[in-house]
């Protein structure tokens, strides 16, 4: 058979094998999702179950893929932390990013049907579709930074959309183009001024998972973490024996999932109290 | 706010501008869809149901996305050619390859709902998930090729899985294992052969479909191709202008969507008589 | 020993490897040669024995590479072109880079101290150093627009520098500051006047070498190539045979390294009458 | 003029940016050298003008790129590493591992002249060239395992050659292939006791510039330190401030240059006692 003779075109085919022993995170991100939102008739400013449907997929993923121990999520992305030893697909980008925009999608739309069974999924309407690309950090200092910028990057989007469709929405009849202009220039102190004189509203009472987002994290059990994880120190050559590692990805394994909509910025406890996910 | 000061974090992030004047090629690949064929129940060797599912989005990915010139698809697998100039999304490796396996998935997902409505997809049993890839070629001989080597793989395996689950369901009482034992070291005339005698089936007389795969081509009108393309040539300076660019990609957004199940190997006028999937 | 312990560090390592059947240019440029010319006290506008040295080091990778067909040099900086099918180092890009900037350099350096005997190379007073850069192109056309571009970057320069060191040496009496002030805001047209009536210098008189710079060329002797690559066109399948492959590498190895000084831009049958630089 | 029409040449030109916060290390190696010794008829089994060359010519490369805070040489190699925060051309790596491969070859050939009056560098006979490559590591435990590899290399090929040249050399009347295939199979201990018992060589009494290769640091005071590093720790968030940076760049810049032979492998100390290396 002629297959011999065309092989060669796989001199042609590229890997990237990503950096070892550096952080990975794999952000996914709604394309088109202004569109999609307004297509579906999500709520405004945020809409609940669009937003459990996203973390819902995010779980999904939690679920299939054992490396992953962090997640943040807001809005229509969500970045998916892999500990730093990861050798999934032997941490081939390309095969590590498509996977996770495909299975959030797949995933999606399964929750989204679910929970919208009068409003399914329609591709006449617009299917989901979400991209996703790899970056690594060569330090853990980073990987905090990186989620905390999300999160400042969530509660500014968050203030914004709450101010704006309160304008449009809650009586004082602007349209968007009106509320637009007037919120152009405003620092977030005058956006808590609005919405507090006009309308009542004290942004600091607003729910958490619309100010802060949504944390998932593969969570130890303290007392198992404290008898099994203490020395996991780095030993003399400044390595994590095999052994350790191997005991600490069995507890992994075992770790419950769980959900938070809390602050990463200014929390550094919140990072210290869980040294497996730098490990 | 924080935000300025976390915004370091994305001097971290890479961009693969995929090299300008070559043709891409996105191969998407179904991930596990051995054992999703088992798990939906897939009728062996070929399920044209699912066939017409995967067809169906690849077909959207045409309608979404007009640089898509060109098509194989078989098995689980599709590749998609886009055209030498194409500038989709400034050419970023990340965005086009997660964009072509997100949206496969939606369009799979959605059309297999469609078609298969007491057997939906169910996130207990399995999501559809496909892992897809970019390459580059320099010309248009190395892309044909390409194509080349996947319909012979196509044959190969199709070659293959006709006899095979001949000898499991057509009354010789093989399990897989003796299957796979008995047809271990033959050639292709040995399986034929063995279907002929054993079971009367002559393989040139299977469904083009299963032996060649799925082609699907952005297809020109030849009246219109005859005046608008025949002056397309190079140049003085060896370069299509600008305007005759923009006439052609006019066309080609007006072009038909056509599907083909024929040989790409040895009929080379199948590609000469096309020459606007090279321009 | 231990050895073994650390060879993991070796899974660190990357290596690009330069996309097949394209065009390699290699670039190297010396690094700041503005202030190696003062040092070494170079004429001004043109050192002829300082480029004739640039020059011989470029034939001297000429023949240590044969896969080098095609050069062009101009100030302090040389473009070499290798073969399509060039496979040197497996086309790893680090390793063809730091080849061609420390084989330059040597070369260079052996020819300065050569034809300079009262003014050597001192690590004093300065080293020369070079950089490189590969850039792959995935066609001819746009191989020759590279070496138009160098060679429109030499008119440009060699225009600017001539009119420039008139207005300082030539009896104007300028400053290198008022010359550059003089000359600030000029068109090509400009400069020619200029140094057509203020110094009765017609440019288009001046030395090739400086207004077109250098080309070398792995010549071949016309008889040879009537014989020998007539024939040399694409087969049936678009590919050139192997076996005429190896004979036209016997060729171009016997082929004379030849140099001129002439047009790249406009004169398209010095490219056409060629066809063994783009094989 | 021309040059606006081919600037899209450009649009194919590639960086390579190196991951920031990253340990950068650059392995020149020469190419050729084992011939190169043969031609220059260096002393074997080492020939301490040569060694002395080469680190002369690293030495330059210290006193030429501030960047360079560490470097260890053997044979025909030398690896430096750069500190973290390195900016370096934007980190570009094409920039710095062609200039690094320029700039020891150029250093290189001075040294040589200078130190062989007689037996200088000829084109005739051979030019000396370094390859060069980079590559990045995440953490300084991986730094110190690269350079303990490299110097148990060196300490391996050195206790070879060593017992190798006695065969040869003193007395035995060995061909070098005799050599070599009485080597074959041995292990250390079995090269130690032909060392001894033939020669009444004990190895561990040759000179430490063989055995251990050369080190050279960018070395600080260690009173000037104490007073300006010790409180070089991380800030609240986990970052040193611009402000400790600045001060110790300044510091390294006053800091002596200096070589030495010793063990890398197994003293820690040597590690921990230089804190500014990893910062």
């Amino acid at each position: 058979m002629a297959k011999s003779r065309f092989e060669y075109v796989r001199e042609f085919e590229r890997e990237n094998h990503l950096l070892q022993e550096t952080y990975i995170v794999i952000r996914i991100d709604g394309k088109g999702f202004h569109k999609f939102s307004q297509i579906y008739e999500f709520d405004k400013p945020n809409d609940i179950t669009a937003i459990e449907v996203l973390n819902s997929a995010a779980l999904e993923i939690f679920k299939q893929i054992p490396d992953v121990v962090f997640a943040y999520g807001q809005s229509d992305e969500y970045s998916f932390l892999l500990k730093k030893n990861c050798k999934l697909y032997e941490r081939r980008e390309m095969k590590l990013i498509t996977l996770f925009s495909s299975l959030i999608t797949s995933a999606y739309m399964y929750h989204w049907n679910l929970t919208h069974p009068t409003n399914p999924i329609s591709i006449e309407k617009k299917l989901p579709v979400f991209d996703a690309r790899a970056v690594i950090y060569p330090n853990f200092d980073v990987v905090k930074d990186y989620f905390r910028w999300r999160q400042a990057d969530c509660h500014i989007n968050n203030l914004y959309n709450t101010t704006f469709w309160a304008l449009v929405l809650k009586g004082e009849g602007m349209t968007t183009k009106d509320a637009e202009t007037y919120l152009n220039g405003t620092f977030s102190k005058d956006k808590n001024e609005i919405l507090f004189s006009k309308f009542g509203i004290n942004y600091n009472n607003e729910p958490e998972i619309y100010k802060k987002g949504t944390i998932i994290i593969r969570e130890l059990n303290e007392t198992i973490m404290k008898k099994d994880i203490q020395h996991q120190q780095p030993g003399e050559e400044g390595e994590v024996s095999n052994r350790q590692l191997q005991r600490l990805e069995k507890i992994v394994k075992k770790a419950e999932i769980k959900t938070y909509h809390q602050d990463l910025i200014t929390d550094e406890e919140f990072w210290s109290s869980r040294p497996w996910l730098s490990m």
